[in-house]
């Protein structure tokens, strides 16, 4: 048997994205329509009943895994996401690359973005990573940069602790803070805050020399004269997806972050070309990349971040294009290989992103499943307002759990 | 943005109210109907499936604060909702007026409600308060009459534990009972219980020699010659609402309980002339009152107790009537005063009393919720039934988060 879950970010909507309609309803969308005509829908609430989700934290609970029990931060996703190696005690945080300015009480922020930098990343993080950190015994550093001003930092050591504090002020205009230990009792938090603050010092004094920033200087553009650290995170406890299930399998995304999420539940990670983490990923070569890897493992999570973009941009109309695109491109591709007498598949988001709001809210989210052990609930289509009304009711996280069970790939609780 | 929670206690019915119909059913309430056909409904278990709710527990979880986690004893409720103060280490209790009489085995109780008591009790209360404490150092009492024979009891000093039992016996020809400690090894349970049993003793010394009680026995009524103390009780670890959502709201409630609830959650009291807590409190004054602290805060509470008590009373013709003249004369005057631009609104039960039955039930209870960011489910009107086919199907709790979520006031969990 063979299993596929399709995860579209920030899927669920509000009557107010399109004169009365979500942008799920407003979409054409027959693939997905007829897919619900034959399965069976329900409402899913990604963490539990009016809690708003983050994106982390939601697909934890989506893979099965409870994230009241079991988050530790983001920054370990990005950086598992990124590729990095995370080990137990490492503490990892999401970085960007700013602007600061000295003043006589400290750095204040002029750019949190240093002006979206777009090249020169690499050498800059060169620098960066030969910095040696000295106050605190035994610890050592690595900055990986992604995208424009983006990337993943890692504080590796003995007796580092993910309960600091961070050292962006998001704010244009604030001063840079301190990490600090997030308990003052905390020797663990202490260290690693000790470090942190140690690597933004020196950081300043390595960027404002660099080759680079006096380039980007000498053009008028904001110079990367600092990494702001957030998100302090570790390698949360999870027994892997293989040991729970018994089976092995892959994330086909375009988003570090839910690789990181994937990758840290035990999935591999299979790259489809043209795939971006935004509106303009190549939905077909995702479909073609998640149905050759069904060929070789027993399930995919193939995750599509297009959505919950045009959501964040509160553009109803690229949310609705998109998912007409999803609709056609994705399912019009993977309904070409799925063999539906050995598959099942799962369609839902991970939070309702409303597109006249632009963030994420606490809606619960219309959730599909198909296939020959799925009871079908007569569902004319696939909406939000269909899926209220379908077989499965209303129920919390565990969509990939559901959509294994329907494989007979569950362990037993009792006996 | 505005929110307003109404809630109307014992709300939920059975089809053996009426015959075959709910009180809900069976009541005339083209508002709420009205409503229904706008909104969303649903089915909510206050606290979880097949749990009975008491009314504090059930307001705890419906306000989004886990009852399992926070609940910590009615009596801090009432306490609170009388208008006392009530610091952290202060043990509450729900005291009433009781007539005993003295045999050799102790305090045999006669009449538990001291013959429903209707004045004096202002006067006794001065003697009781004057009671100096001397078994256990540094403790101190105050004690404060609500109606009748009732009002609430707080022992104040260092080390005091609401880990107590009751001494009422509940059971007219029973011995009172000394307070105990609940667990035989809590010292400052043990420091509370030798407190509250002092009290006791010295109670019916200073009440039996009271000028009312000689008049009372001169009149051939019963005396009220002892306070019973239940439900023993501590002010629960609570993060405010503000704190959390970072909005300011009120309670209007006629009852003490459901103001004592809100306020434990940092609602403030708004009290609506006409009030009274019961069947013949003024809706039209509550509703006004609502409208009126919406224009200043960012939401309101609104509580009624009509339709419990005529559950309470195994009074169905009295609980449908009240359930049309929350209709007609709360809804009707809310509905003059709303502005569906900027406010969602939320209207539930606490828990369901069956009329035929005349006590709290474990059912779920229907819920609805209307504004401009919610998907209408196309309900035919509002009821146990519709609500049960409704598009938000069925949850436990947190009706007031849910609520939050449509004004996007949402703390977002993970990132």
């Amino acid at each position: 048997m063979k299993a596929i879950l399709i995860v579209a970010d920030g899927l669920g909507g509000r009557p107010t994205d399109v004169g009365g309609k979500t942008c799920l309803e407003a979409a054409r969308k027959p693939n997905l329509d007829e897919l619900a005509r034959g399965g069976a829908s329900g409402l899913v609430d990604p963490i539990g009943p009016g809690i708003r989700p983050g994106s982390d934290t939601a697909h934890l609970s989506l893979l099965g895994y409870d994230p009241h029990e079991f988050y530790t931060g983001r920054g370990v996703f990005e950086c598992l996401g990124m590729g990095m190696a995370v080990g137990p005690g490492d503490v990892c945080f999401r970085a960007n690359f700013a602007t600061v300015e000295r003043t006589p009480g400290g750095l204040r922020l002029l750019d949190r973005r240093a002006g979206r930098i777009a090249s020169g990343q690499a050498d800059l993080a060169r620098a960066l990573n030969g910095i040696r950190l000295v106050e605190e015994p035994g610890i050592t550093l690595e900055f990986l940069p992604s995208t424009q001003h983006r990337g993943a930092f890692i504080l590796r050591g003995e007796g580092l602790s993910w309960r600091v504090g961070e050292t962006d002020p998001h704010e244009v205009g604030a001063l840079v803070p301190d990490a600090h230990p997030l308990q003052w009792d905390d020797a663990a938090a202490r260290r690693t805050a000790t470090a942190a603050n140690e690597f933004t010092r020196k950081c300043v004094e390595v960027l404002e020399a660099h080759a680079v920033n006096r380039s980007r200087a000498k053009d008028g553009k904001p110079v990367a004269n600092v990494l702001l650290l957030r998100g302090a995170s570790r390698l949360p406890h999870l027994q892997s997806i293989q040991a729970l299930y018994g089976v092995r399998g892959a994330v086909v995304a375009g988003g570090a972050l839910y690789r990181g999420v994937a990758l840290a539940c035990g999935m591999e990670r299979v790259d489809a070309p043209g795939a971006t983490g935004g509106v303009d990923t190549d939905l077909r070569s995702k479909a073609e990349t998640a149905l050759s890897a069904l060929e070789r493992l027993d399930y995919v999570f193939l995750h599509v971040k297009g959505t919950d973009n045009a959501a964040h941009d509160k553009d109803a109309r690229a949310k609705t294009a998109f998912i007409e695109r999803i609709d056609a491109e994705l399912f019009g591709r993977l309904l070409e290989g799925i063999d539906w007498d050995t598959t099942h598949l799962a369609f839902t988001g991970d939070h309702t992103t409303p597109a006249d709001y632009g963030d994420h809210t606490a809606e619960p989210v219309p959730v599909l499943f198909v296939g020959r052990s799925v009871l079908p609930d007569g569902s004319a289509g696939f909406s939000e307002r269909t899926a209220a009304l379908g077989g499965l009711g209303r129920f919390s996280g565990r969509v990939l759990p559901m959509l294994f069970n329907y494989n007979n790939w569950s362990p037993k609780f009792g006996s």
